[in-house]
């Protein structure tokens, strides 16, 4: 099989053996579709993906945006690969039928974006942020925006971004000062600095549209007198068509350790003035409505450090069975073996495994509970939906990318020296996935949002919730292995009580920081990343057992290379909740105990 | 400060109030030198590293070597940089002062090379691997050879390389089959394929002196049958100056993920039949005597990652300090706040010392025990210190660049986006970085060789001095505890238990591990880097409770910024042991049972 083929492969087991996508297809908003159409978009994304995208990684890495005076240059590869995208439908993949998209459940959609990312993901983000854009200006938008903006977004004639960061303001959203003066044809003059603009500036569509962050004048300071504008690079004329220029100018092109094949811009609104822009929803909620877009962006995140940490597993696969180095024995006239055999390089693949496939697992579980959140049949049940895709949403985002990036570390490890080369892909999956952890909210941004808002914010529903399914999972496994049908049953077993113990203590640590944050909140928060590596293993560690489960259901009637695969399955659960779930319980202690604290060590000192 | 003069401060701490550098004086080897002169060289490092070195990090990077069909360009500033590094005395810095060197110890002349590899590592590398080569022709040639070679080396007219790795041959030496045939007059014609060699071409110098690793014809097979050769790039004329070139072909240039200032070449020796080397040393012995220059260079490989960590460390705080975000109260009309003041951001900058400068310390007490192996009074002294070197190699080699590299990542985590870009330097440390866990022996081959040959290789004799030593330092810092006359006194007792502790357990583990590896080796060296890791957080959490210990004493004496240094170190031991020694503890209980292993795992199912 393809690196991509594999990699399809392991999205039907998670989408199609695990999540129970076709379920969805009970829902009213999914009926028109059954299993084969969600199997024939996987497919398409594939075949696009290995023939587009894969082919111009390095190339979209070594010929990173570059600006003559005039234009942006981005190798052709590039637009091609996007045409392509865009022609197939996937930026519309969510969309309205009615809009002339395909109506796919967001968890399928991501299965589809996530075979774009793992061959290319930089220029894939051109692609999905245009969606983001898209969702918002459609929630948003008056009738007359949704009808100028949306169809060029979703065929991707034109492409969108988001407009937050400003050189005085990054993680602090409240401190942004660009401004919006209301003009009197109900348009508003923009004016500001803005920075990390992730395909801020290009030539592949005829038109970008910026959602721009902005202060009303007079608006309150802090996040509540934020407003979002519409504002594209060219204006429209009144057909629609984009006619002269806006006053958004380019000033200058970030170069990034990674993630090359994207565009990031500096760009000044109206410094001439001239910049104009409209607003989109209702005035000083804006935060609000780019929240929508971020949060959405942060499970793309986390997806797209799942597949990228996989792209470096299967190639650090693909080398290990290859390259033969050392023998198992001392005899020298032996012919060496493919260094698979070796356990230590074992263990790094074993490592990178659980570690990407249970990545994969929580951004693709986040987004099916968006799909019920959105779609399911009753408010209880989009309640509940809603409630854990918010507790999960900065886990998806900061975990993925934090252990994402540490198993493509391991990836250039296995390949030796190579690795450290560009004439493989493993350092440029290093570069790019590293960015994961910084935008769209670093992660230690994630980390006072999970511990911060989201786990006590709702008196603890959400945390509740999420437990009470663990619980399940873990009966579940209980009564297959007392099943004592499968030869996996003591594994199963085992790392069920595993699970449980980790889930209690959990409960405890959680009970401890509550207390904690009532006391001092300040001194609480301080082992937030802590709390979040802990947390995010639990949730792991749980979902490893659900594959684990359906792994050993699947196995009783699989053979050859099938059953191999859910052999591998459990293989990687047990790894995970031995070698990584079983240490992480270290870190209980730590985070109960809050007398000694980093706040105590005086800047001066450092 | 400047940051290089921080760095500075941190090795006067390291070599003169912890490793007392100073009675190494009393030395027969070191009588001609004063504190004054060890001081001395360090401040002409620090002024050489800040003038020459420091201004092309980024110039170095971006303009990696090419080859433009006849000669490696590079930029002007490393051949200049590189020409004030020989001129200063650095390359000889522990050569006789009989032959033109500065007779310093190792400890100390590594204090110098760290400033050089703070500032740049990349092109430190050409002059320190030069210095390497002069120590194997010091000791294995002949007093023609050393005559021929010596006095150029270590003025830096020529520079010198290793030659290992082969195609088919990287971490398996014993595959090499580059060949040596036996000529009349007494040399040999060499012949073979070799890559990633380290400055393995340049016009930097007039010559470069390549010691290659080869097979006499009809040696036997494996690493018995490996000699060293003197392979000159242009063959020395009767008068010893280079004349013809020799048959050594550039076959091209490896392109990398960082460390872009050395180059890093395939080189064909004898394509053309007319490749002559020199054997160095006695035949089928080549592989001993390229260890002594491979265990230098690991401990060097040890300290240079210590010193990009350090960079990093003093880059992200230096950034934490100035820029200004967020606010610690909810009110939007406070100032925002430097970012140094936010919990995350502390504890970010505070693992960065703990990593880095417990790296700093292992590498430099690797140094000293060098020091005291090749020159103490005593054989017995010398013998005990040799073993605790021995054993303590990979352990500066593997635990640094892991640990090393991890403290960069958090470098660009505190820079947020702007760590992403590379207008800062924070992403070429972690680049450089990460070389260091791949060259001079992977991290996987250190893990096996503490585990497999060092730490049971004779009779546990290493490990019982060494944990004497932490024994005797547990009970100093009790002692110093006991007398009370320090607030910090309750920190340094629990710190001393908690150490105390974790090497009971280690030594526990140990014991474990020895019976696992006489009844199963394989499955027992499975657990090789979950080894090496808790070894390494032992050792240098040892090494922080000496650093506490230092710090305490030199506290009493000490007020305002001078204070804030020990203070500051104090804050690191705590941080270290408790963040990072204690949830180590957790590997314990992997460690001791080998009944599940990677091994059991089939390649297959991956």
């Amino acid at each position: 099989m393809s690196t991509l083929a594999d990699h399809h492969r392991e999205l039907v087991f998670q989408l199609f053996e695990l999540l129970d996508a076709p379920g969805l297809l009970a829902l009213p908003r999914f009926a028109d579709h059954g299993a084969e159409t969600l199997r024939a978009a996987l497919q398409a994304a594939e075949t696009i993906a290995a023939e587009r995208f894969a082919p111009c990684h390095r190339a979209s890495d070594e010929h990173e945006p570059g600006f003559d005076g005039q234009r942006i240059t981005l190798p052709a590869s590039t637009g091609a690969a996007l045409r392509a995208f865009a022609d197939a439908g996937f930026i519309a993949a969510t969309h309205d039928a009615a809009d002339g998209g395909m109506q796919l459940p967001l968890s399928v959609a991501m299965g589809c974006w996530g075979l774009f990312k793992a061959a290319n993901i930089a220029i894939e983000a051109y692609a999905t942020l245009t969606a983001g854009v898209a969702d918002v200006i459609k929630t948003q938008g008056t009738a007359a925006q949704i009808e100028r903006y949306l169809p060029k977004l979703l065929a991707g004639h034109w492409f969108g971004t988001m407009v937050l960061t400003e050189p005085q303001a990054g993680s602090s959203l409240g401190d942004l000062r660009s401004s919006a003066t209301p003009q009197p044809d109900g348009r508003y003059a923009i004016r500001g600095r803005k920075l990390f603009i992730t395909a801020g500036d290009h030539q592949i569509t005829e038109n970008i549209v910026h959602l721009v962050l902005a202060r009303i004048d007079g608006a309150p300071p802090g996040v509540k007198g934020l407003s979002l504008f519409i504002v594209p690079k060219f204006k429209l004329r009144p057909d629609g068509s984009p006619g002269e220029r806006n006053d958004v100018a380019l000033a200058g092109l970030i170069h990034k350790l990674g993630f090359r094949g994207t565009t990031s811009a500096m760009l000044n609104f109206g410094e001439q003035g001239e910049c104009t822009g409209e607003l989109l929803g209702r005035p000083h909620e804006g935060l609000a409505a780019m929240f929508q877009m971020m949060n959405g962006a942060r499970i793309g995140v986390g997806l797209g450090s799942a597949m990228v940490a996989l792209a470096g597993y299967r190639a650090a696969l693909d080398y290990a069975r290859e390259r033969r180095q050392g023998r198992l024995g001392r005899d020298v006239q032996q012919a060496p073996v493919a260094i698979v055999e070796h356990a230590d390089v074992r263990r790094m693949l074993l490592t990178q495994k659980a570690l990407a496939e249970g990545a994969l697992s929580l951004a693709l579980h986040a987004a099916w509970l968006h799909d019920l959140q959105q779609h399911a049949s009753g408010r209880e049940a989009r309640e509940r939906a809603g409630r854990l895709l918010e507790l999960l949403t900065p886990v998806v985002k900061a975990w993925n990318s934090h252990f994402g990036t540490a198993a493509n570390d391991l990836a250039i490890q296995v390949l030796g020296g190579y690795g450290y080369t560009r004439d493989f892909p493993v350092e440029q999956h290093w570069r790019d996935n590293r960015l994961n952890a910084l935008h769209e909210g670093t992660n230690g941004i994630q980390a006072l949002d999970l511990l911060g808002r989201k786990l006590f914010g709702d008196d603890g529903a959400a945390f509740g919730a999420l437990a009470q399914e663990v619980n399940e999972t873990i009966a579940q496994a209980r009564a297959a292995a007392d099943g004592g049908l499968q030869a996996q049953a003591g594994v199963l077993a085992s790392q069920a009580g595993q699970l449980a113990e980790a889930w209690e203590a959990l409960g405890e640590t959680i009970r401890s920081l509550g207390h904690a944050l009532r006391d001092d909140p300040r001194r609480a928060l301080a082992g937030a990343w802590d709390f979040m590596q802990l947390f995010g293993h639990s949730v792991v560690g749980w979902l490893w057992l659900k594959q684990g489960l359906a792994a050993t259901r699947a196995l009783a009637q699989a053979e050859g290379s099938a059953a191999d695969f859910y052999r591998g399955k459990l293989a990687a659960m047990d790894h995970f909740l031995t070698t990584e779930l079983a240490p992480m319980q270290a870190r209980h202690a730590l985070l109960r105990c809050t007398e000694a604290s980093v706040l105590d060590v005086d800047p001066a000192w450092l």
